[in-house]
């Protein structure tokens, strides 16, 4: 692309750096702000900037946080003994979405995979296994992506947790709602029989 | 969605208002901002803002400049009496792109459409006319885009020119390059017939 304007094509630039940003779509976005009123604009940039000078990661379950200790945590009406461990930021948003789990999170950072080079001591397993000794917590539900590195996170974060009274449970697998019955996996569908519930806990769930 | 911190829910609003950038999209760049170190998203908050501050509207031909006259004008390799008249900047990127051009340009600001209440006063067609009999311009491309409106904008300002001494073109209809032939509509299809080129000149352009 040929610009005639430094300050464009540096805007541009920089946009495109972000994920999933090419060239063009840089370049309607900053044609979009050159638009904008200017103080708009600052706006945009300063709260940027600010977002990333002032955010803070939860000291307790390394969610995403304003404060020390996340909003979630410090909310006394949340049950503190029940833990849902996930793998990102964004499972946590996505369960706080569904309005229907009412305990707190802590969010590992990501999942064993050895060949990603990622390992227990890259994730913050010895900070959870520490916080369920320490707040007695009486479950954890395992949120994790239904692959191999979710499974053996589970199964490594179980193995030291034998000697711990803790409930370990994992979120259901099954046909999804809207999901065609003939085109699951068959591992999807083969779970989802195996692990069947009476149709009254399903009408009430 | 639910955030558990402000200045991220701040960030994310703020990128969901550019267009085609919805809240999941918005939340997967902020989250990528936050991995970034903080002198990289200040550099990113600072070149938009600066970008905003200082861009200019080129004095003569409306392009963006660094200055007052944008650097394709203030150019005096470039023939200063060639005139592409376009109908945004976007267009100006992509002429420039091809390298083929060696002109000056005019932006329009638009085309005139007056179901969407843009006439001739709305876009820069006066400051163009002015131009053309001031700088004593030998030919004016029209590189518009080719539907009712833009033939419009082409016909409105050709009769204004009517009784100037200067040479009206328009770029060439046809089929792109890559097309096929059998799915180009009827009027691309019949002006590429009527306007047939000699082979040989085909083969040197």
């Amino acid at each position: 692309m040929q610009f005639s304007s430094q300050l464009l094509e540096n805007a541009v630039n920089e946009f495109a750096k972000l994920p999933g940003i090419g060239k063009k779509t840089a370049l309607r976005l900053v044609l979009h702000l050159i638009k904008q009123d200017r103080g708009e604009v600052e706006n945009f940039s300063g709260i940027i900037a600010k977002m990333r000078n002032e955010i803070k990661f939860c000291k307790r379950c390394f969610n995403i946080s304003d404060t020390d200790f996340c909003n979630i945590c410090s909310n006394r009406a949340r049950q503190q003994k029940l833990l849902c461990v996930v793998e990102n930021i964004r499972d946590v948003i996505a369960i706080e979405s569904t309005q229907q789990f009412n305990g707190v999170y802590h969010v590992l950072g990501g999942v064993i995979s050895p060949l990603d080079g990622i390992g227990p001591e890259q994730l913050t397993i010895n900070a959870l296994l520490e916080r369920i000794k320490n707040e007695a917590a009486e479950e954890v539900i395992f949120a994790l992506s239904p692959n191999i590195q979710g499974d053996t996170t589970i199964y490594y974060i179980g193995r030291k947790l034998k000697e711990v009274q803790v409930k370990i449970t994992t979120i259901a697998r099954g046909i999804a709602f809207g999901g065609e019955l003939e085109y699951a996996d068959e591992m999807t569908l083969a779970k989802s029989i195996s692990n069947r519930i009476p149709v009254e806990n399903y009408i009430t769930a």
